[in-house]
Formats: C-alpha cells, sequence, structure tokens
C-alpha cells in the first residue's frame, strides 16, 4: 500500500485531503514564498490520530510539515514537492482553566485570540499576542517561540509555556503538561520543542501560564534626540512603571512615513526618535499621577524633547496606527521587513551601519527603523522600486552580515524557517549547529519531520 | 599513561588534586549522603583547561563529576569510587556588566554573592536568589535550575539566563552566549543544559539577565483561616501588587513550633495559615499607601483575619526569621525537608493527605508545612526521633506516592541527583524518561558526565 493508502485506511478520508480538494491556502505561509501544493494535508482530530499518521509516514519514510495558522514569515510550513502537510486546524479547543494555579490547557490548534478570549472571560490575561492573533493558532506560537509587542512585561512564548505535549516522529505522544512553576525532575523536554518549527515533534496540548487581567492602560508619544537618550528612558521605565508593558520606538525616517501617509501631526517637527511607553495599570489616579511624574522627571532630566499622553483609547490607538505602519506596506509594495536582534546598546549604531551598507548598494532604497528595544528587535523596513530576487537575497546578505559583525540574531522572532536557514552560521557557531543535528538524529532519526528546515545540511 | 598522568601532563601538577591532598570537603554536597573521596580533583582556570580535561577523560572512559559550591541537596555533586571531580572553584569572575542591555557576563564558578554585590553597585538586581548564596556557584545554579525565594516575580533560575557556555564531553566548547532577550535562532540548547545537573556539559560561562534594583520592600505578616482564602489572596496580590516578590505561607504547625522557638508572639492565637507578602517598590508614600489599601480590601473581603506591616527592615526580618526556621533543624536533628510542587489550588488538599498518611506509618512523627505558594511549592518538614535509613526512605516512598496521585512534582527546586533518581517516574512518564536518555546518548555518548545521575538505569 501507498503511504497515501495507508494513511487514509488508517484515519478515514474525510481526515486525508488529497488532489483537487488540497485548497490553494496550504501552499504558503505568510511569507507567500511556498511553491508547491502538499501531496496530501492531513486533518487530525484527535491526538491520537497525530500519533498514527505520524507513525505510519515514518515507516514509509514519508516527509511531514507540520501547519498551523500559516502566518509565519520565514517559509516554515512551506511544503516541498511530495511532502505531506499535517494540519493542525480540526484540533482545537480549551480544555481547562485553573484560576486558581492561573493555567490554561488548550489543543495546539486553537487560534491565539480564542484562548485570550476564554481567559479575560475569566479575568486574565493569555501574556502572548502579537498582530496575527486571530489566525494563528497556539500550537504554531510554541513552534516558532513567538515573539510580539508584549514581550517586555511577559517575555517570550517561551516564557509563558508551563507544559506541552509532542507528538515525536515514530508517533510516540510525549505528555509533558506541567502546570506547576517550579519542577526540577530532569531535562526540560518543553523548552526543546519551543522555537523547534516542527522539526523534532509536532506540539499537540499546551499549559500556558495565565497572568492577572490589567483594567487600564497608560499610553504616551515621547519624542527624543539621541538613541543615547532612547536607552536612558528605557532604564528608567524598567525601574519606575512596575507595569511597563511596551516601549517601542521608531527611527525619524519610519516615524515621518506612516505619519505623513496616516495625516497624523503630533509634534512641531519629526523628532529624530519617537517612542510609545505603555504601562498596564490597576486604573487608579494614583497609577496615573506615577505615569505623569516618570514623563516629568525624564523631561527635567533632559532625556525626553517632548511627551504626549493619550487621553483616550482612541488616541492611544492613533500612537500605534504610525507604529503599525500598515499604509507603508500598502504604498511601498513588496517592502522588506527584516528581523534581527542586537545588544540594547548597539542597536543605535547598528541601524547607522545598516542603513549605510544598504544605501552603498542600494542608493535609491528607502531604509527606516522601528522595534521593541526593550528587547533588542529591531525591524528594518527595506524598499527597492521593482525589486528582484537577486536583490531581496542581497539585502538579506549585506544586513545579517553586519549582525554577525554585532554578534547579534537573524532572526529575533519570525524563526528560522527555509528563509533563513542558510544564514543560520551567522548567529550560531558550528559547534552550534553540530549539536542541533545531534538532537535532531537522536529524536527523528528517520528525518521525517519538517525536513530541510531551520538546519543547514551538512557542507 | 593512565587518565591521572595525562591530565597531570595537560593541565600541570597544581591543577589535579590526588591521594592526600584532597579535602574531605570533596566528598559531598549539602545532603551529606557522599561516600567516597573523588580520585582525583580537577581545578580548571580555564575554559580551554575544562575542554583539555574532558577531552582526556572522555578518550579514557573515565567518569567525570562537576563540582560547583557542593550546597545541593540531592546528591548531585557526589562522587561515587573511582570518579573523577572537576571543580570550577578557580573558574571565577565577572567579565562584563553591560548596562544598556541589563546583562553580566559570569564564569561558572562565581559564587551567586559575588555576582549579586557587582550588579547592585552598578544598580541592577540578580533576580536569582537562595540561602546558601555566600557559597553556591552560578554554574550550579544553573546546572540544577535553582528557585528559591524571589521565584514569584522573576521566575527560576532558567528564566533569568539568556546565553551560556559549556563544554561537552568531548572537550566541545559550546558558546551560546546571547545577549538578547529575543533570538530565535535554531534549538534552544541553552534550556537543555539547564537543570541537567552536569549530564549533558560543563557550564563554563553564562549571561545572566539583571533587573532593576529596586529601593524599598514592604512587609506583611498575614492571618488566614483556610486554603481556600490563602489562594484568593494570592490571586489580588498577583493582580493588585505589580511588585510582588514573595508570598509565603506557613502552615499552624510549622508556624507554631519555630514562632515559639523564637520566643516571638504576633497573633493572640496562631492562624491556621500565616502568610509572609512582600513587594519591591520604588520607596514612595504613594507606594506604601496602596500596600496598606490592599491588606485594607483583603480584611474587608473577609480574605484576612489578621495582618502586620513591618515598620521596620528589623521586623520585617523578624517575620522571616520563623519562616526560615533555622532553629527547627537545631531543635529537631535529622528533620527531613521534603520539595514538591503540586498544582496551587490543590496544595491545600495535598497536605491534609500527606500529615494523614504520614502519620499512619509514623504516629509519632512531627509533620509540618511551608512554602513558595505562589510557585507551587511546598516543603514538607518531617521529623522522627531517630529515624534509621530505611525509614527515610519509607518518608520518600509516602510523600512521593501522593505527589503522583496529585502529578505533581517530586522535586520542586532541589533537583534530582541521586537521591531522587529512582523516584523519577512518579513525575515523568516512560516516554519522557526515554527521551532524556537519547538526548544523553547524543552529547555523551561515552557516558562520561555525571553517570549514575537524574535518570534511572533501563529496567
Amino acid at each position: 500500500m501507498t503511504v497515501i493508502e495507508d494513511l487514509i485506511a488508517a484515519l478515514g478520508a474525510d481526515k486525508v485531503l488529497t488532489g483537487e480538494s488540497i485548497g490553494e491556502r496550504y501552499r504558503s505561509d505568510a511569507s507567500m514564498t511556498g511553491r508547491f501544493l502538499p501531496l496530501a494535508v492531513l486533518r487530525p482530530s484527535s491526538v491520537e490520530d497525530v500519533s498514527i499518521a505520524l507513525k505510519i509516514c515514518d515507516r514509509h519514510r514519508q516527509p511531514v510539515v507540520p501547519q498551523g495558522g500559516l502566518t509565519g514569515l520565514a517559509g516554515g510550513a512551506n511544503a516541498r514537492s511530495g511532502d505531506i502537510a499535517l494540519s493542525l486546524e480540526h484540533l482545537s479547543g480549551i480544555e481547562q482553566i485553573d484560576t486558581a494555579a492561573a493555567t490554561m490547557t488548550v489543543l495546539a490548534g486553537t487560534p491565539l485570540e480564542v484562548a485570550q478570549r476564554a481567559a479575560e472571560e475569566r479575568g486574565f490575561l493569555v501574556p502572548i499576542d502579537l498582530g496575527a492573533r486571530g489566525s494563528c493558532q497556539i500550537g504554531g506560537n510554541l513552534a516558532t517561540n513567538a515573539g510580539g509587542i508584549r514581550v517586555i512585561r511577559h517575555g517570550v512564548t517561551r516564557d509563558n509555556v508551563l507544559g506541552l505535549e509532542a507528538v515525536l516522529a515514530d508517533g510516540t505522544v510525549l505528555s509533558s503538561l506541567n502546570r506547576m512553576t517550579k519542577n526540577n525532575t530532569g531535562y526540560d523536554l518543553r523548552q526543546l520543542f519551543i522555537g523547534s518549527e516542527g522539526t523534532l515533534g509536532i506540539i499537540t496540548r499546551v499549559v500556558l501560564r495565565l497572568r492577572p487581567l490589567p483594567t487600564a492602560r497608560l499610553t504616551a508619544l515621547c519624542a527624543l534626540e539621541t538613541y543615547g537618550d532612547v536607552v536612558s528612558l528605557l532604564n528608567s521605565a524598567q525601574r519606575d512603571l512596575p507595569g511597563l508593558s511596551a516601549f517601542e520606538a521608531m527611527w525619524e525616517s519610519y516615524f515621518r512615513f506612516n505619519a505623513e501617509a496616516l495625516k497624523l501631526a503630533f509634534f512641531d517637527r519629526t523628532p529624530p526618535f519617537t517612542v510609545i511607553i505603555e504601562e498596564d495599570v490597576a486604573g487608579s489616579d494614583v497609577d496615573r499621577e506615577r505615569f505623569e511624574a516618570f514623563l516629568g522627571k525624564a523631561f527635567e532630566d533632559g532625556l525626553l524633547a517632548d511627551a504626549l499622553i493619550a487621553q483616550s483609547e482612541k488616541e492611544a490607538r492613533a500612537f500605534w496606527s504610525v507604529r503599525e505602519g500598515h499604509l507603508m506596506d500598502q504604498l511601498l509594495p513588496g517592502l522588506v521587513n527584516l528581523d534581527v536582534s542586537v545588544p540594547i546598546g548597539q542597536l543605535g549604531d547598528f541601524a547607522v551601519d545598516c542603513e549605510t551598507a544598504l544605501r552603498t548598494r542600494f542608493p535609491a532604497a528607502h531604509v527606516s527603523f522601528f522595534g521593541h528595544v526593550g528587547d533588542s528587535n529591531l525591524h528594518v523596513a527595506v524598499w527597492i522600486d521593482a525589486a528582484g530576487e537577486h536583490d531581496l537575497h542581497e539585502i538579506d546578505a549585506i544586513a545579517y552580515a553586519l549582525v554577525r559583525q554585532y554578534q547579534g540574531s537573524i532572526s529575533a522572532e519570525h524563526g528560522i524557517g527555509t528563509l533563513k536557514r542558510d544564514f543560520l552560521d551567522h548567529s550560531r557557531s558550528e559547534a552550534e549547529i553540530n549539536v542541533m543535528r545531534r538532537i535532531k538524529a537522536a529524536l527523528d532519526p528517520n528525518a521525517i519531520l519538517n525536513p530541510a528546515k531551520v538546519i543547514p545540511p551538512e557542507a
């Protein structure tokens, strides 16, 4: 029997899409770089289904690509010709909310926003949040160790997971559904699967750590003159604002472009650096006074040139609309958004060097910067009129060479997938990549799980 | 040449203690269960020394036991007959403090307290803290994923490490000295070494995440009637006190014993539960008012029977002296301190069941409970007059059987080492233990690193 015949016999035909029934959406993640429709799309509705499917594929040495909400940007969920996709979309639902322990157990295919709403109804916050919340799935958030905008307060995804269950390549169901903060009983297998992009196992269940739901949020838009002032303001905010939940910096050209596109004016002139500061608070006057006092002191200390405090939800949203920069994507079609990390103190120098290097090669390029500075995370927006594939690769090569020089990370939050795989050695040593290979071989000896992703082939 | 001759030839005789020159202290960690002096004690003074030493030992198939400050409680650093110990004591020092990024790079043998002081001098907090701070070493804190008393605010050790360097069994130096919050470039090797108790590699360098130094601390001692009230108070504190840094509960018999021993009286009668709440604050009147308002509201809501706010550092220390219970160890020689986790909502029931089970077998036992409730972590203090080795094993067996039933952890913060190894299957499944074995074999194929620790032998 072929692998497809075996799968249909074991799972039933309704869980195995083939041929015409495979929708176009299974071709690619949000990077839109996927070229092939999968040979088949498996849609298990139980953990047992996942186990059966992998056991069969392993026996047939059949490559399997796990797919979640397909919102990734690194090509990590794209099938090669002949790969089978395993979609978690039918393995969805919230299994338990433990209000005493502040934990939530969910199936991996649950959309992030569904989990967020369920937590909110019980007075809790799911500490993971990102723009794709409506379509991305918890399992994919773990597989890619998603970052997002609230990391400065609650950490990245791996910091908010207490336990998980994953199915190994041979069908073994590995349950590590820990619900406790302290648990020192052997190796932390959980963290091995988080961020491994489906190459070591398929995550099926997750125990999330919940946080108290903040009742109010204070937002300020701050104008600063130098990157050194940005770092000083960050350090003060981390010391004096216990609920600091966002610290987002925009470099001059990014802020100007997006404010003009949105027809919004906040300051007399565009400052060299604009920072959004947000604090989650209980909502008392005391909190607001402290927030105002913090900004007042920063102004006195000469860190701030100007600052606006949002007087309404609408005003806060206006600040964020510049930061989100959705019009930039529309006005500059084909805009490239690089996602890198560099130690916080050097982000300013890195941005200068990066702009210089890119403009040396592409004098007409539009280059701008914004980022989650508190997380060392910089996004570089690059646009070249009518850029071809070769140009895109050159942009990567120029930026990532600098990242290597700064001992930074070529992927702060987007992961490696296929698109950054051949640059992995810019951020990880040969010894590290070799250990990754050994772990991969130990857990997936037939190399069926998301092959050719993350780890480059041996030279 | 013998392995010792090879080591002396490569490292120099001053780095290789043998025979009479091996001090008694290398025999055991703080559990005092070590039986053998090591065959030799290696004291490398550079990462290169560690690499050379392991390469030689690997070639000779010579077991190596890493030793830090020897403050562990699970026998994880004890040598068997013929094992060589590798002490990190001469690989000590702070290499860098990056104030912009709030990170510190230290050598693994640096005592925790030395790192804490260096950070404080620059206005930062090392978020790891535990009683043994004066003698324990950073490398050992990572190897055991140390917990401690500030976990509720800053997490366990693994939450406060950005990067590390480890030497593998074959001498490979694996540098993952990341200094950034967001870095999604392949597998998180760092978390694999943290908590692996020296069985996968020897940690040589660490990048710690620093936090702002709190300028003041508010402390309250609260009397409560039921465990349900303890959980409700915890949930309110997590919501309303943004700087909550300790939430320590003492069950009635624990509080009574230690308060009486210390001749301290706080309440008219000993309450069923006493909780120490601490908040780290900036030190303004506003913070103190909010803290008082929080306790006032909890009293109105019927959660608190009584509460005292420390009016001085001395008074706060008096609260803590009961919690630390040092006199208990003196007055009840041979006191057993079990360290377990159970989901927060069930800790109360677990304590009742545990006391019943222990007293059924040992009617005269003194059983009391205290713990870091916010971290699901309960300590069980058990004393039996003139307990023999068999009794101690029976206490373990009774308590851990209950932990298994509650799906808890047999080791919240002390690790597995040798003393809990044969109970590992009470908290981890056969599939999980099997994956641990595969990872161990992949990284240390000759099984020279801390053999016979953590992972039980195959049946």
